[in-house]
């Protein structure tokens, strides 16, 4: 039997994050599809008076790039909206003063134009997919082990995702491989890592205990999210897996079948007995 | 100033176990260069009453092909003296009864020609180098994932090696992300690992402290043996690198220059004093 109890602290909700992939949509060689009544859901809360905003750790297309594939899939979003973690990223280098060597996908190179990569201090991976040849991830290694002080960043550490042709090795994997080679531990940009969900945070002006996280990753979205003290909610689409209801360690504060009931339930709760 | 306590052990040895790369020669593109002074020290060697074995995590190629490439490079050296991971690899998969999935060198897949690798149970990786494409690495990963109980089996686990051009990944990362991937943990088949040490002083019928290992790699080779409780000296050639002598965890029992050194102390004090 579903627990919904979850839905008690509904009232006092000021926002939702929301994940991409898994969530509004399945991803695929075709550009994927929306999930049934998600578009309906999405416009259902921004018809509310909840803040909402959008947090995925896509990066294999620019930002710009994968909002206007969802807007052509008919969901109302907007690219400010979004936070994803190439930007992130870029403002991290230009805090820090570094030069990244990129191993990304082609797509999400542009996020990155305004960052000066000559003579790179340090190495930059995302899920770049079939670039990640031997090649590619040998001269990504090389700059690593020529720095002095190696600094390696991971956009996400996701192990894998679905795609419609099967499961795909995310940038995770790759991030490991680097990380054993070089005896150093990645810095992670974009979801579980807190920096990230706080940025966010920080853009809705709200505390954590008034936001709700909804995602299909249990580690990456909710307990992630959970680490910042919001609450975080699992949806049965996407990666979800049965087995995550028994996980060890990260268990959400509600799960539900899909981000239509999530919403039904929610503004139900908010909307009152009748 | 070199310290050479260790050669008063020498009286008491049985046996020597030599690495291959890195200690006899140098690899490279156009199938590597000896090492001066390493084939007339293996010559000594072959000619004491010391017994001698060849120990390599070379995966690159058939035991039997490098060790022509060695015969031809000068070396007094034959197939049944050397120990490998792939033959290793090969009876622990027959011992198990199982079928393997592999990703390794193309020169190396005639090692399992003897080998069911239908409907596999079992994934093998080696150093593959640019055979470690997305599609490879993926195709493993998805044979690994879709098991009930997935088994990996890393041919050795070094970070790195050098080539003539420069540094190049080993199997190691690979090993590394795979096991992120699918959360397992994989069974080192080769240096360190005890169990292929202990084949090695089986065949030679002698017990770990009569035994003295040999090689360049600090961890792998040395603190490989003496786990095993064999002596370890390293030499300065091959991957060797100044911060090993100030590894945190592992210290040879000596380290000198090169291998013809180090046969010249180890018979020198054989031979007593004059």
């Amino acid at each position: 039997m579903a627990d919904t109890s979850w839905t008690s602290s509904a009232k006092s909700l000021k926002g939702v994050i929301l994940d991409l992939c898994g969530v509004l949509y399945d991803s695929g060689e075709d550009g994927g599809i929306p999930i049934p009544g998600s578009i309906e859901a999405v416009k259902r809360l921004k018809a509310s008076d909840l803040k909402l905003r959008f947090c995925t750790n896509e990066t294999q297309a620019s930002r710009e790039k994968f909002v206007a594939k969802l807007q052509r899939m008919g969901f109302d979003i907007s690219v400010c909206e979004v936070f994803s973690p190439a930007p992130a990223a870029v403002a991290v280098l230009k805090d820090r003063g570094m030069r990244p060597h990129l191993l990304v996908y082609d797509g999400l190179l542009s996020e990155f134009d305004s960052i000066d990569k000559t003579n790179p201090n340090c190495v930059v991976i995302g899920d770049a997919a079939e670039k990640f040849s031997y090649q590619n991830l040998n001269d990504a290694f090389r700059v690593l082990i020529g720095l002095e002080k190696p600094v390696l960043f991971s956009l996400g550490k996701g192990r894998y995702y679905k795609e419609t042709d099967g499961l795909k090795l995310d940038v995770g994997p790759y991030m490991k491989a680097l990380e054993y080679a070089c005896d150093v531990e990645a810095e992670v940009i974009g979801k579980p890592s807190s920096a990230f969900f706080n940025s966010v945070l920080h853009d809705m002006g709200l505390q954590p205990h008034q936001v709700l996280m909804i995602g299909d990753d249990l580690v990456n979205d909710v307990g992630g999210a959970q680490h910042c003290g919001m609450k975080g909610l699992q949806v049965r689409t996407g990666k979800y897996r049965p087995s995550d209801e028994k996980h060890p360690s990260v268990t959400a504060d509600g799960t539900v079948d899909d981000l239509a009931h999530a919403v039904g339930l929610i503004l139900g709760e908010r909307a009152g007995p009748l």
